[in-house]
């Protein structure tokens, strides 16, 4: 007997018909002798419903609160599901995030999970229920309810995968698998029949869109097999693990990424600590810094760009200008025209040229690169948005055709 | 400093204006120098929306599945009143029934409270918290939601004020008080300053559908002094309380209930037992059973009337066909025309002459009175629905002009 954990977001379970359709691929996975843990998230639109209620009332309500409030969703859809496998006759219970034995930290509206005290779920999967447990949330040690933050109950579903040791951790999303690009994008995008961790990280921070990082980070930690499939269509996925075969492809996939922005400091003396001085600052404010360059200016002086998303532009930018004076910089310029497009894949570490290949694909269709970034398995370029779409099909075409 | 328990209905938070009003009841009696603990029911139609999407995917869920669904009402409008609590700048916590510790039986859909494990909530307000607490809900011993059933909330708040040892209840709703007779019905109906427990019970049962009798019989158990008023209008409202000044009214308010059907059993032999068959089977099905009159028919028979709520008409009138042959019975027949009226007052213990004068006031009236039902400070008649207005009204000139 296998244990089986199987995740559903808020659009499988938008109205009756959709919950009874994930009522009947659980009890399909139940019906072949598995145990089975589903973790689903708020319904549809009620978790926006629930923030435009608290906007009309406060604005700046606190995080606890928020937190109190947003949770009713998903209790919402756990009674909802367990109601649907009633009806269609397995035996099924419910569980909110406390029940479950959730434990976090104390930071509201964005908790880490710290521990899962698993002893209820034992108990009813050991009289044979199946058992629907709220994502997204947990209680602090002051017994409050918290929330996991974006990404959070594809984090609650591998949390639970890895404290109750389970055989597999199924992710229902309403794409079918991870693809070589967007398909959406690239006409001749390919599902993957698996993916490292490692490549999966790198698709997922790159805005794949399919999972959140911090559930793929997770499933590395404690090595828990994933599988990302759609709660739309009965069709294999892609399988997530530890090993792949490398040799199979050169690289894994395309991804695109249109949330960032350029920020530059121009004409800064080239004396040592300047780059400390700005990222330390940046850092402190909680900015995260994505891809960085360093040029020599001229006169003895060198530029500094680096990229951020675009919810950090400004408050980056009232940084920079801050600091302006104390570096002696000439400019500050800020550019959101820009797209970051990367290629994936473990296979390029024993391959030197991926990133020909990739920046030859790029001249061809004449697209000019203006910040190129690498890390073992990936390579990423900043580019013009204008040139995104076009890019992102001359890389797949040159590594897929 | 005196702590003051606040009870707001549904439709005291039903939108964000009304919650924000409330914040403003619940705040000016915090900076009075009161403690203050707050319990609210689920916003306006909340309970009702739930109740449909259950039924849309499954009529017979279980009981513990709609209370872990119907729970998620009150959790958004306790999150609700905090924030706007919040935003007049006041420290608030909500907490739900079980971080409130509610201690039910084990009971799903209509649990009774055991205890209340205060700890939380004496340590939230010796910091000086304002707390909203969930009604109508509370944990079993196996860490499930549970929800108390009608009146839940109401309870909820008068089981805290004993629990806590409260100075005052304070129960808001859409009427002002406890009146003499249903304003919308009896034009001179008067408001009552006081009124004591058991003449309160009598008129919850009746029908006066301001306080549901399970909150009043827990505040005579434990002496809560309650307050019945109006969370739109700021005016004293009614008090319930132990000792009310029973010589200043000979009775206490004309109330009327027309969720009544009437069923007789016509022509049964005359031999012992029978009363017993018929009411101990209606017992077992868990129907209960209001007035009873029993009268000698013709040829050594007897027939037997009795009244219950018209939502076990049925089960009552099958029960009453399976034994029509068992116990010889001529005819079954019902009839839910009726309308029960009463009038209840402390004072009529001492007074003899309050039915006469209620007899007379109906004979002037010329309503036929179907059948009487007396205890120590009621007396009921059941009469024909479309006689109920008048009777009511010619009943309280009779008293109160």
């Amino acid at each position: 007997m296998s244990l089986i954990v199987q995740k559903f977001g808020g659009s499988s379970v938008a109205n009756a018909e959709r919950v009874m359709h994930v009522a009947q691929i659980v009890t399909d996975t139940y019906a072949k002798g598995n145990n089975v843990i589903v973790v689903v998230s708020a319904q549809g639109d009620t978790t926006d419903d629930l923030i435009a209620k608290a906007e009309e009332i406060n604005p700046k309500a606190s995080k606890r609160e928020m937190d109190m409030l947003l949770s009713s969703g998903e209790q919402i859809s756990i009674a909802l599901l367990a109601m649907a496998i009633e009806k269609l006759g397995f035996p099924v219970k419910s569980l909110t995030g406390w029940q479950a034995g959730f434990q976090t930290d104390s930071t509201y509206s964005n908790s880490r999970i710290r521990r899962i005290q698993s002893e209820r779920l034992e108990h009813e999967l050991g009289k044979g229920n199946i058992c629907i447990v709220a994502g997204f949330q947990g209680i602090n040690r002051y017994d409050d309810i918290t929330t996991l933050g974006r990404g959070g109950s594809d984090t609650s579903a591998v949390a639970l995968a890895a404290a109750l040791h389970a055989d597999l951790c199924q992710i229902y999303t309403d794409v079918d698998g991870v693809y070589t690009a967007d398909p959406r994008l690239v006409k001749n995008a390919v599902k993957l029949d698996e993916i490292s961790y490692d490549e999966m990280l790198e698709l997922a921070t790159l805005g794949a869109n399919v999972l959140h990082n911090r559930s793929v980070e997770m499933a590395k930690k404690y090595n828990v097999h994933m599988e990302v499939l759609s709660s739309m269509e009965d069709l294999p996925g892609t399988q997530i693990k530890e090993v792949v075969d490398v040799e199979k492809m050169l690289i894994r996939g395309v991804a695109r990424d249109n949330d960032v922005a350029r920020l530059s400091i121009i004409g800064v003396p080239d004396r040592p600590g300047v780059a400390f001085k700005v990222f330390s600052t940046l850092a402190s404010k909680k900015i995260n810094v994505d891809i960085i360059l360093q040029s020599i200016g001229r006169e003895n002086t060198k530029d500094i760009s680096f990229t951020v998303c675009r919810s950090h532009k400004q408050a980056a930018l009232d940084i920079l200008e801050n600091l302006k004076n104390t570096l002696g910089a000439k400019a500050i310029v800020c550019d959101d025209n820009v797209s970051k497009v990367s290629v994936v894949g473990a296979g390029m570490q024993s391959n030197p040229g991926v990133a020909a290949k990739m920046f030859e694909a790029l001249g061809e269709a004449n697209v000019n690169i203006q910040m190129i970034s690498t890390s073992e398995i990936k390579i990423s370029v900043l580019i013009h948005l204008n040139d995104s779409e076009k890019a992102i099909n001359a890389i797949h075409d040159a590594f897929f055709n």
